[in-house]
């Protein structure tokens, strides 16, 4: 488990650091493509907490969980560059300011993250639904202790 | 290929079908989900592109395409339900009219670019960069072939 966490980060640090193809997107397209990965993943977690608590369908389930373990591990950190921390325009930014003095922190929430979404990808092709329900309630609590600590109200 | 394009289209259509989990999602966060989703493949679809005209990292370019199959089969034909078709609020919707009045067409373009979008995720894992350039254009290619039917300018 620790080797793969391990992997994982350096993983998410590597993507994080391939800067180089990322490097030309302006400041407030990072803001906008967060913002879309975040609102997309939140459809998805939507769709997975409507079938664990109505009628499963399980194939939806899985494209669902898919969607956010990939979009999760596309390498977001990239989309947190210089001249993100604040609003642009009309993009607002939610992302308090202490995010970008704490990126070891981040590192290591995003790790998280990652880890719970995979996990949770995982379970989904199972179609066991009660390991689905505990997958699913752990990646919640990876997605709220980002929120809880680095996100405005 | 007929056969598992056949699955695919069966495959889309049972997603878009399977509304039971889809139906509470109101038309003004259906319209948001759905440019959610674009905006996200389109952050990657620029990844894809800018290793290929540069240095290439395997690994981004395998999560980048990744992050587009997946989105791209995660059912957003649910996100094209009653009330998106026109804007709500702030909420300005691209799709032209008659994107709803021909749902046969729609899907075997969806098909179409769900089919492209995971031959490039499949493909990016070889590392094969050839390969990821043709499947690259193929996906775009999809992309298009909607664009310029169903949405205004």
């Amino acid at each position: 488990m620790q080797k793969s966490l391990l992997h994982t980060a350096f993983g998410v640090l590597a993507l994080s650091l391939a800067t180089a193809a990322s490097a030309q997107v302006k400041p407030e397209d990072q803001i906008k493509f967060r913002q879309a990965g975040y609102s997309f993943m939140s459809w998805n977690m939507g769709k997975i907490k409507a079938n664990l608590e109505g009628e499963y369908n399980a194939k939806q389930v899985e494209a669902a969980a898919n969607a956010i373990a990939a979009i999760a591990g596309s390498g977001m950190g990239a989309l947190y560059g210089p001249g993100t921390e604040k609003d642009i325009g009309n993009l607002k930014t939610r992302v308090k300011p202490e995010f970008f003095q704490q990126m070891q922190n981040v590192g290591k929430l995003a790790t998280d993250f990652n880890a719970a979404a995979a996990n949770l990808a995982k379970v989904a092709a199972s179609g066991d639904k009660a390991a689905v329900q505990k997958a699913f309630g752990a990646t919640g609590e990876t997605c709220k202790a980002c929120h809880d600590k680095y996100r405005m109200e």
